[in-house]
């Protein structure tokens, strides 16, 4: 479990290391009126294009606090959790070995040597590569990153709650993309009591949906238009009790809902975001979630590392 | 000539009706510590894509106070210009006439069709289409607005640098797009003896750069990668008077080095922008201006309204 002292924690360690990233305040107009204004938390502008720099950066300050970086970093992804521990370690000096499997297209790993990292190409699929990374790990006492299921990583993602209650007065709800729930639950430690976080799925890739039905956190199928950044197996476990023990609402959107939802914010707003991202509007535009009226409701643009090219007219 | 009491009444005038877009600041290491942080003024967010929206509206708020908005509206530009008259008729509820050349490209009339304004499509070029919205505009008694070299329309867009006053602690310098320079007539009348003002121009479209060195306005040659946004042929009469009573300074930069710092912005930040835009950035990564340590400088990011397929890796 994490609660909110973590967090302000994390985010005294990390203050200077990631960008205080802005907030658009939108009116009603431009998504059809559902919450007028709404509050838009451009996350995609910090370091690597997503807030995953923010989880990774405490983790690893955490560990040089602690006298454990010395041997520098492991981690096993080929998307944003990879990039931003390449990042970070590539700040704080220290190796880092990123662990992708051998299909891992050619553009991830061009960002992540790019990013000073040494990648290493391991297996058929995920789990392959992250085995292979924790046995890494085990062996030379490098510091394991987990993409979302680590104290240090959840807090370090909340951060970004304690910078919106600050930008937006009265802030009532946050609506955020799930895969794994480490941003689920760093910004839901952080909000406590003091507004409702609503996780935000594609129904092709219901974790936190299934683990709020089951009791615990289950595996679910994986597919669909924002696999590549939501496509955890299944909740972790920080993610699940932090929910349930602070009251996380979910909902679930289709594909199709996150194409237009993507669309329309690059129409309205000429921003880019990943597919995994547009959940969270795509939860607000279709009323999947819906407002109470004069609810103040902040969206997170949690990610933009995507291809921008179909978005032309 | 406008000044900095005409920008204050348009940003009073137009309170509410404008995004207030929101500064980001960025370390120096992702700019190759050209200036360590730097502030974007992130106005691509603003409605239409562009500043252009601000004085637009300032000038269709400064005729309705003087009971003269009853005829409407009538513009000639299918660029930002026109779409940001469009959009400020639509918010106020009053027609719109634009008109285009017979080659604007069907994109544009689309989306000046979408936002509720009439199109005419008149003559090969810009300055038929110019001369036959005069006339219209003369028969109707409909208000004509004037892409750049108009009172009001300099004032509304001015109004972006009071918010970056405000945004930026000891703001020095803002760098900026110059094209007609309604922008920079508005901006520097803003920040005449609080904050310098530096024009980037692309060496294809001089306007400020001839103008200065010629002591008047005069024509340039209009080409290249910016000509869309940035290509009036000579500066506006407005722009030249404030450019020279405060002092702006004028920097060049290449076309490659547009289309390079367009897609350093996008590899570093996300951010999506028109080449026009992208000469302020130029300007500061290529040295064309160079601060002195420790002077606080703000980019114009002006505008977003472009085709973002070739950002794709
Ligand atoms: C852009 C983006 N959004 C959302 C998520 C989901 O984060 P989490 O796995 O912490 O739920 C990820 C994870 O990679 C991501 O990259
Ligand atoms: C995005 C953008 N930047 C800069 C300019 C230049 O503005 P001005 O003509 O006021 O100098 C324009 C003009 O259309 C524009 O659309």
């Amino acid at each position: 479990m994490i609660g909110v002292a973590d967090v302000e924690a994390a985010a005294r360690r990390i203050a200077g290391r990631v960008r205080r990233t802005p907030v658009l305040s939108v009116e009603g107009g431009a998504f059809d009126g559902v919450a007028d204004p709404t509050w838009l938390k451009l996350e995609y502008l910090q370091h690597t294009g997503s807030f995953k720099a923010r989880g990774a950066m405490n983790r690893l300050l955490s560990a040089a606090e602690a006298g454990n970086l010395g041997d520098g970093v492991v981690a096993a992804s080929g998307g944003n959790a990879g990039l931003a521990v390449a990042y970070a370690a590539g700040i704080l000096g220290v190796p880092a070995e990123v662990y992708v499997p051998l299909t891992a297209p050619e553009v991830k790993v061009r960002k992540l040597k790019a990013l000073g990292a040494e990648v290493r190409q391991v297996g058929a699929e995920y789990a392959e590569a992250n085995a292979a990374a924790l046995e890494r790990a085990a062996q030379t006492g490098a510091l394991f990153c987990h993409a979302y299921d680590q104290p240090e990583i959840c807090a370090g993602q909340g951060t970004l709650a304690l910078e919106m209650l600050d930008q937006v007065d009265g802030l009532d709800t946050v609506i955020l993309a799930v895969g794994g729930g480490g941003l689920l639950a760093g910004v839901a430690a952080a909000l406590h009591c003091r507004a409702r976080v609503v996780g935000a799925e594609p129904e092709t890739i219901p974790t936190l949906h299934a683990a709020l039905a089951a009791g615990q956190p289950v595996d679910v199928e994986v597919s669909g238009i924002a696999a590549d950044a939501l496509g955890a197996r299944r909740l972790g476990d920080i993610a699940y009790r932090v929910a349930v023990d602070t009251g996380v609402r979910s909902v679930l959107v289709s594909d199709q809902e996150v194409v237009e939802a993507r669309r329309l914010l690059w129409e309205q707003c000429r921003i880019v975001m990943e597919h995994g991202t547009a959940t969270a509007l795509a939860a607000l535009v279709t009323g999947a979630y819906r407002p109470e009226p004069g609810e103040r409701v902040g969206i997170l643009i949690c990610g933009a590392n995507t291809n921008p090219a179909d978005l032309a007219h």
